[in-house]
């Protein structure tokens, strides 16, 4: 149907949303390099993983051969109340910049988690409600996460604990306020709860905290509870393959249209949009059936992929977690304060990681004030008020289709809008007021902070 | 198609969305009285209504007699960022309460403005961009018209001044913070800029403002300036009129899959929701096509339809706009500070006055404790956090459905869910700290500021 009118939102109807999540390390060469164990250094077990998280999700996290699994009836009825997600026509935006370039976007901000983190919330509660556990433990720094999370807890009837980045609790009292609403407990972290936080804050005292401590805490007090299990919302391999329906819905809504998409643009902070996005697209690339041009967009003052190492680290502060190889900045890297909103992680998912490393996708690193007259720009005319962290995506998809202006070619671009900015307005005021400024980590921050990953013979 | 599956949310496509606007006016047997001038008490003519408002818009306002005005196509377009609107059918909700009434809900929640009043507001701005207009002033209290106007205006290229009312200003630090986002100038009021606003703040010095002496502020600024003219988002004929755009998707989602309503049920604070939900329905109870329970709900604490009286009064504390005759508690009346949320306006639409006074709609008021009671356990089954407002309309929903579990009758229950909570975490979070108290005036009280009421000779 190429003459079909492309309405500016593309819905597909219930009966065509994906039924199973795509797990791209089955169609990968390459795997990503296995998690071990923190003490022993070898080859995490499926026993050992699940001792932290659920088992069902510890076997997902290992499984690098299945390229299908069915999605759970209950966790597809969930689905149902805010999915699937539009994939949007920017026509407005395309208009504004007078470009030929074609520009789609698949936003996923319109549930009250305010993001994409919902599509694994959900499924990682629902797996813990099926273990039969209590509840999950959980960190969160924006927000996002560990608002999805009490969300599918709240929706389960499941017990959630979250341990929030001690600045973003006190600046975001909104975030925690739904948090609390949905019924989850959230701890200001580092906190005196745990032997990890009371430990740090003895050594840093009035620290503000970090997303690598947070998610200590988190570990730590499932640990001490055999009826609670550690959930996260980024990096590993199980929330890659859940936002997979990120991607699925987004092939399938551009399918329906016979759209081919030429660039396809994410932000990357530890990956889980991205990868979830770029899933099928970049699976298609592996099996020889298409290509595209993948681009991660990631911060400037946290530049894991365009200016870390790709090495085995430690993924929290407190090195009790399973050591990944990823593109890493050193899990002792702490973005400055003047950097807003998420995408703070020292590391990357090991999946994009790999994908990146085998040349299969670009990264760009971009500063915050462009980023923020990008989301003004495109808020202006698109009508959603994105957040600080998908509008490096959307900095990403102007530029280019500016370039598209400037050359004259109808390109079409794709981008992830993972959220909404109704909770990040101190960053916009501080952008409106003009009092923002950017930071670029020098090369001898990096440098030190790299030379404490760990030393890992492969 | 009586055995077709009805999914979590009906999307009317494009094609399938209204392409003009019903005027419920033109059915009316009685008509909604008058606006007639403040200086002479004579009706007010469309000279002298073209210097407040919009030419257009003057003359939608005065029209009670054509039935389907046609939507201009630059409107149309812009709806498509983010319309159709879902109509959600409640599956989780009526399967947590246990009820055999079938309940949907249209949201109006999914775009920046967090609600419906979007919908006037492009509408709005759009005859005051074709009258060859600089801008448009206004006024907002909750903050949810401000954010719709200065969206549109940022779409369209006008100018927008919006007077915020003080506690809202300082309270709502975000609200405020999204309207400069969007190129918007915002003033605490009263303010120093108006005539009114310095009497007001000379005659009670530290108030922190109202609904009407905004408006006030707001008419005076437009008053000023021949290339400004003064918009408003709720009340007016107008407002109803482009909010019929609720309703008429909403009848044509239940007619897509031959769905019956029983019951309707909008909150009430000025009416435009209310009125744009129900109009399609009035419609056809008006015309003898069909009938339906129509139900209004209101804050106890701002009890118009159920405790005001049915006279000519104010619109705004200033007494420099028309006056109107409506359900009212009287100009002054101001309700506690207590109360959270939108709906804190004296009066009601005129429609919905005339249409409650005919009898072919109920009222309920409700306290607001309860109120967020009901908000708190449907945004955990249905995902939604809404806003306090919305949320007048979900209480007496799930009593409706809750005497259905009683009787054991399978009625069809549509509520309007106006908009998302994200900017009123203040109020929720009194509300889970056990701090939120409920006030109901006195009938001293209401009888007091009636007494205040302008005499007028009908």
């Amino acid at each position: 149907m190429p003459n079909k009118e492309i309405p500016y939102k593309i819905y597909l109807e219930e009966s065509e949303m994906p039924k199973a999540w795509y797990n791209v390390r089955a169609d990968m060469v390459n795997k990503p390099a296995p998690l071990l164990n923190p003490e022993t250094r070898h080859p995490m077990t499926l026993e050992e993983m699940s001792e932290i998280f659920c088992e069902e999700l510890a076997k997902q996290e290992l499984d690098d051969t299945t390229a299908y699994i069915p999605i759970p009836q209950e966790i597809l009825d969930f689905y149902k109340m805010y999915r699937p997600a539009p994939l949007v026509r920017a026509y407005c935006l395309e208009k504004k910049l007078g470009t030929p370039a074609k520009i789609y976007y698949k936003f996923e901000g319109n549930n009250t988690s305010g993001s994409h983190k919902l599509n694994s919330a959900i499924a990682q509660a629902y797996y813990a409600k099926q273990q039969g556990l209590k509840g999950v433990t959980t960190e969160t720094g924006a927000g996002q996460w560990g608002t999805a999370l009490s969300m599918a807890c709240a929706y389960l009837g499941l017990d959630c604990k979250v341990f929030m980045v001690k600045c973003s609790y006190e600046q975001k009292p909104f975030r925690r306020e739904v948090m609390r609403t949905y019924g989850a407990s959230v701890t200001p972290s580092p906190s005196m709860e745990t032997e990890v936080g009371r430990k740090i804050n003895a050594e840093f005292p009035g620290t503000t905290g970090s997303l690598g401590c947070a998610i200590s805490e988190a570990v730590e007090a499932a640990s001490k509870d055999p009826g609670y299990r550690y959930v996260l919302g980024s990096v590993m391999n199980q929330v890659l393959l859940h936002q997979s329906i990120i991607g699925l819905e987004t092939k399938a809504a551009l399918d329906k249209y016979d759209i081919k998409a030429d660039i396809i643009i994410g932000c990357a902070g530890g990956g889980s949009n991205l990868g979830g996005l770029i899933s099928p697209f970049v699976g298609e690339k592996l099996r020889g059936e298409a290509d595209y041009r993948i681009i991660a967009v990631e911060p400037a003052s946290c530049p894991s992929l365009t200016r870390g190492s790709y090495v085995y680290d430690f993924c929290d502060t407190g090195k009790v977690c399973p050591l990944q190889k990823m593109y890493t900045l050193g899990s002792g890297f702490i973005p400055s304060s003047s950097h807003a909103g998420g995408l703070r992680y020292h590391g990357m998912s090991s999946v994009v990681s790999q994908l990146y490393d085998d040349g299969l996708m670009e990264a760009v690193s971009v500063e915050q004030t462009s980023v923020f007259a990008a989301a003004t720009e495109f808020a202006k005319v698109e009508g959603i008020l994105p957040a600080p962290e998908s509008s490096h995506a959307i900095r990403v998809a102007i530029d280019e289709a500016l370039k598209c202006k400037e050359t004259g070619e109808e390109k079409t671009i794709v981008f992830g809008l993972t959220g909404t900015g109704y909770f990040d307005m101190y960053a916009y005021q501080r952008f409106n007021d003009g009092a923002m400024g950017d930071y670029v980590p020098t090369d001898e921050e990096i440098a030190a902070s790299l030379s404490k990953t760990p030393k890992v013979s492969e």
